[in-house]
């Protein structure tokens, strides 16, 4: 679409005109401001969302273009590749790319969302998939492009999401040790309420029923996809009266507790026990022994979430409102045949 | 200083009169256009210079504030670190955070330089001192206040510096060491035109001249500060005729890079060789067993990069050109006596 094409686009001047009410007024109801009475601002809003209305990208003046990317928490390792993707993105098309926390607080959230709306930022990514309900709908009223990677999977907003296959990631994890010779396969599963976790634990099922296995709940532990819950796994799995040869944890942090679980047990990786994870995050090819796991695409997701805003702010339909990226199996050391 | 103040400082239309030039002329001096005659541009930076004009924080309205935070790459671990402790100040101040890589690639620079200067950035924050001197001219030439995050030690670019005291962090690492009974100690360097790895190797040498031990070259290695060389340098000090009983590796990385040569040598850590690392990156506490490192403040390192941004704008005058946050050594379970 030009850019001729895109200016056709709904104006405020004619929802104004179609809401009765002055242009100052759909502008103060786009800013979210408060000095509008309530029935004039759902007649408005009602308007905004038949007519498709998205602000353009031009309020600076068409050059000093922003995007906002938004994590509840920069504390997570994985962090750093989905600002890397976006960033490269963002940078060749002139972009810049706003980082912001909202740290799960609901005043940092608000915080957030008068910057948002003081700096007209061009467009919105979220990674997150559990953004505080009444901040969605502000967010929602503003406006502005929105775009969600949601490496946790089943989110509940109302914007186009980029995920990873992550069924198909637990299929390929398993099937690797299926391969080794491994029967006896002990799982460590992440929380049950995130989509992720319970897709990448039916991936591995499939790939054990697909051979005639069934899981065996004996050997399988529930964690919450931190290190501590890994190692705590670990060491029930492994001291139970059928050891496993083998070990998928669901995330390389609750891999790596297997790790310190191993070590603890005085048994080798993988001589004893082969481990695979999940994430591939920017450490793990340190681990000891390099740990096996399924890479998450995440600076690729990163790149594509700019990707999709940049064909939303040029008036681009998206094929699908849900796009997921392959996982890829990356065979490091901690895998083997299993003892004979 | 007040905002009363503040507006004392220079003017455009004073530097204008000055140069005997038009505010425009000025304007476009200020905004590195191309269209002015040499010896303009020349008298009119020598001017802004003299006056210490510095660009107004308010370009966009005064609430849209934006900081560039603007690293080599992004691939480092440690990014997010920096990126977090920004974050959270910028945040709390309203002032969104714009990340950028430089990419090592002078074009991408370049693009980075048009960006900064189209969305009219307040302060600029640099993580390297690796800049090509081109864009540092012309990032000078922008007068955008500018603190330099120098991880690295000795950066040469005409900005405040923020650092880590890597010498006290050095000396820290093998006073531990030396307190756990330990005298062949092996170190592992990084590379030598770096400050930061001088001085955790002067530290180093401190600790143990002052215990009346000297340096032995048989058990000192020269890496990179990445994992490869760690691991090299561990096999050759673990297969060398007076195998070490502890190892200082100046880096995390370096310091896993020693775990699986440990690893592969069928030793254990720490009963048979201790290891104490430097950097304290996210995953380190998760490595098996976990590392005894030489923390340092990365998180507080952004968040004074900011501080001092703001500082800056606001008129105030620095106390030191070069700040270094302490490092703080943090025990955990891959250090221990001797081997008796």
């Amino acid at each position: 679409m030009t850019a001729h094409e895109t200016s056709k686009r709904v104006t405020v001047a004619e929802i104004a005109r179609a809401a009765g009410v002055s242009v100052p007024t759909v502008s103060r109801v786009l800013n979210g401001r408060a000095d509008v009475a309530p029935e004039t601002r759902e007649r408005v809003e009602d308007l905004l969302r038949q007519h498709g209305y998205r602000r353009r990208g031009t309020s600076r003046g068409g050059s000093a273009r922003l995007v906002d990317l938004v994590f509840n928490d920069l504390d997570s390792p994985w962090a750093v590749e989905i600002i890397r993707g976006a960033e490269s993105v963002a940078h060749a098309a002139g972009i810049g790319v706003v980082i912001s926390a909202v740290h799960r607080h609901e005043p940092a959230a608000r915080q957030w969302l008068d910057n948002v709306r003081a700096r007209s930022s061009d467009g919105v990514v979220l990674v997150t998939s559990e953004l505080d309900p009444s901040i969605q709908a502000e967010l929602d009223r503003l406006r502005v492009p929105t775009v969600i990677v949601d490496a946790s999977g089943g989110s509940p907003l109302n914007a186009p999401t980029i995920g990873a296959t992550n069924w198909a990631g637990g299929l390929s994890a398993t099937q690797h040790l299926l391969d080794l010779g491994h029967t006896r396969i002990g799982v460590i599963a992440g929380p049950p309420h995130l989509m992720c976790s319970r897709a990448r634990i039916d991936g591995h099922r499939a790939a054990m029923e697909s051979r005639g296995l069934a899981l065996d709940p004996a050997l399988t532990y529930v964690g919450d996809f931190y290190h501590e819950s890994g190692f705590e796994g670990g060491k029930a799995l492994l001291s139970g009266p059928r050891r496993p040869t083998a070990i998928f944890a669901s995330s390389d942090q609750m891999a790596l507790g297997v790790y310190e679980a191993v070590r603890q047990s005085d048994l080798r990786i993988p001589d004893d026990v082969s481990i695979v994870g999940f994430d591939d995050l920017p450490g793990t090819p340190w681990s000891s022994p390099p740990l096996t796991t399924v890479r998450q695409p995440l600076v690729e997701m990163g790149m594509l979430a700019v990707r999709m805003i940049l064909r939303l702010l040029s008036g681009e339909e998206l094929e699908s409102p849900r796009v997921e990226l392959a996982t890829e199996l990356v065979i490091r050391a901690s895998t083997a045949p299993p003892p004979a």
